[in-house]
């Protein structure tokens, strides 16, 4: 079988360009169409400042339909005013133009840098281009993943293949995400860019349902660096195109899982690309009070600069992880909990307990370090995942200057 | 006049020695003993995983007076169950029997690693040191400084003298603190530790609640990390050796005013001393809906990574100032609020105000860069430290092994 890639559900076309936004000479045009009229859902920043782009997508995508998306990088067209509303309509209208859609039926979406007016001329132009150069090959799925990326060092692209009955429908999705990584989306309300392609046959109602919760146990549950972009965004596209309708109970929850699937996919991409990372860390919290107690005490972990750098370092300094663990608002009780480190018991109720820690710091040289704290108090659990925290971080953001 | 410090309020003796729990040899147990019974009051960390001392330390605080704080560097007796709530009583009965006092007047304090057992060999030989070696010069208030330090490059000392009446009364403090930093301090519940010593007489009550409103605008507002430590304290004891009563209404207002006065002092020491600080961060935050609205969004900026690594880039990039000023609960509106860096208008009413970016970046080439937020939404107003984020503080963070 050949890769699944964002334009293997049948129904969509796309493309990407470099129009001179970007200094780095890479796309940061990409245009995603839909062949006809898709059923369609987001989810938006609940940041209070939130970016032109988002204001217009919140707009468009009530309708439950969606044509397309249209994006650049370079600039997130944010805290721009006015001027940065009309810009982010005239985007819709140019990509609607050029398939014969109607401008409301396009979801903008801007990332980069803060607080610049756009650069019209050069996005008109990339976008026309790009409206010229629409396919639907794996190169064209590049070209679009190439166009959302910032400081992202790789493309981050998931697909699944699920069967429906005895037919089978594809899901397919592309992000960007490397820095200012905190998302927390909501309906209708990351810069965290997100897009999926289905060709199953999905009511919006459904879709809205389905985004929201696997956005919340995916990409609500990464961080690079707790900061809830101006401009973070996943969207949902489906074509229909197999003509499988995802309708039933049973269906819906095959689709669900693998929804969840590619979301997850991406978000552990999203942070294996964190802004300096070296690795992954993976913060597992057990029987909390509840599933959203469950939540903050792993995000306070993942959230916490030292124990990133404890494991930037490889030192099992676990005494790191229950401060954070008990620092916030929700119920937590050292006496009762316990804490292993790859695997390895390092605290067990109230007390340390006997390792290796000359092992536990080799165990630690992978790709992946995970921390599993069981709380003992309930029956909420949640995964989150964050990156290590190197020098590199350092010189990424106090050197990607205006 | 001769400079002050933690001893000019008469009536109390210190001391510091090196009793090996530091591999560093700088001391690392401190005694600061009141010759008379002390009216005392105490603030701890609000963390739910507090160390050892910190719980032997809000029993002994019950009855609003102290004869002394005991204090040993290099091991924060956290996470250390039983064990180590037994350590933390023996170190006060070893400092009351020195000076023949009661244990229950010893207010017990450790800082330095999370989750090891005190070497109680080596910290009994300290106290016992310490105790035969108290004295109320400058250099035994400097001894007694340095025996709390950890990360800290620099010792942090403030004291002023108050006119109550036509009399003198003296407050002087010393703390600690370069990491883990991001004190929730409460009543009767900071590893930021400091002492705060006074020749005024001042009854438990009075002492309590200044204490509390002190440390709300001073050390509950600095952040390094963000981290509220396991094992964070800070207490006053007030000899009452000067004879002056702080009583009136106006008496206490002059207290209340030195008191801000010096834990303010203490707190932006704090921030400069930050691990791998270069420059201290100041967050105003004015015409908030609340006074507690303005203090999340002053924080939230602070801890936003990506602010703290462009001012140490000397970059102006105030667009990561308005997103983590977004991200919170409180209200905020970006098309009311302005916002200035070093005196220059950058953003204003929901769109950026025309600067010169180069002019900006040479004005942040300096110990200490201002943001002043105004969101006109009502007239809450607070002010927040925190310190840049370097390399350095990876580095820190990643080789302090265990």
């Amino acid at each position: 079988m050949p890769e699944l890639h964002l334009l293997s559900p049948k129904g969509f076309v796309a493309a990407g360009v470099y129009a001179g936004i970007k200094r780095k000479q890479t796309n940061d045009i990409g245009l995603l169409v839909c062949t006809t009229m898709a059923s369609a859902a987001a989810v938006f920043t609940t940041n209070q400042v939130f970016a032109a782009p988002v204001k217009i997508g919140r707009q468009h995508i009530k309708t439950g339909s969606l044509r397309g998306v249209v994006v650049n990088s370079g600039n997130a067209n944010a805290c721009t005013g006015r001027q940065g509303e009309k810009d982010a309509i005239r985007m819709c209208q140019l990509a609607a133009d050029k398939v014969k859609a109607n401008p409301h039926s396009f979801l903008p979406s801007s990332t980069g840098m803060i607080g610049h007016q756009l650069p019209m001329e050069k996005v008109s132009r990339g976008i026309v281009e790009a409206a010229g150069q629409l396919g639907d090959s794996a190169e064209h799925a590049l070209a679009f993943a190439d166009a959302i990326m910032t400081t992202d060092l790789r493309r981050k692209t998931a697909a699944v293949q699920v069967k429906i009955g005895k037919q089978k429908v594809t899901l397919a999705g592309v992000c960007k995400g490397s820095g200012m990584i905190g998302p927390r989306m909501a309906l209708p309300h990351a810069t965290m860019l997100a897009y999926l392609t289905t060709d199953a046959t999905v009511s919006p109602v459904v879709l809205r349902k389905l985004l929201q919760q696997g956005a919340d146990v995916s990409f609500n549950n990464v961080t690079v660096d707790d900061q809830a972009s101006t401009n973070d965004t996943c969207a949902i596209l489906a074509s229909g195109a197999s003509g499988v309708k995802i309708a039933s109970p049973k269906d819906i929850k095959a689709f669900s899982a693998a929804l969840v699937e590619v979301c997850q996919s991406l978000a552990y991409q999203i942070a294996a690309d964190g802004e300096g990372a070296t690795k992954v860390i993976e913060i597992i919290v057990r029987n909390a009070k509840t599933e959203a107690a469950a939540k903050v005490i792993a995000r306070s972990i993942a959230n916490s600069p030292l124990v990133k750098c404890a494991v930037h370092g490889n030192d099992p300094m676990w005494g790191r992880v229950l401060c954070a663990a008990g620092m916030t608002d929700v119920a937590f009780d050292p006496a009762k909990a316990s804490l292993s480190l790859q695997g390895t018991l390092v605290f067990d109720k109230g007390a340390p307990a006997e390792f290796d820690a000359a092992a536990a710091s080799t165990a630690m040289k992978c790709d992946k370090v995970v921390f599993d704290l069981n709380c003992r108090l309930g029956k909420g659990m949640a995964t989150c995942w964050t990156c290590d925290l190197s020098k590199e971080y350092v010189t990424i953001n106090a050197d990607y200057h205006t």
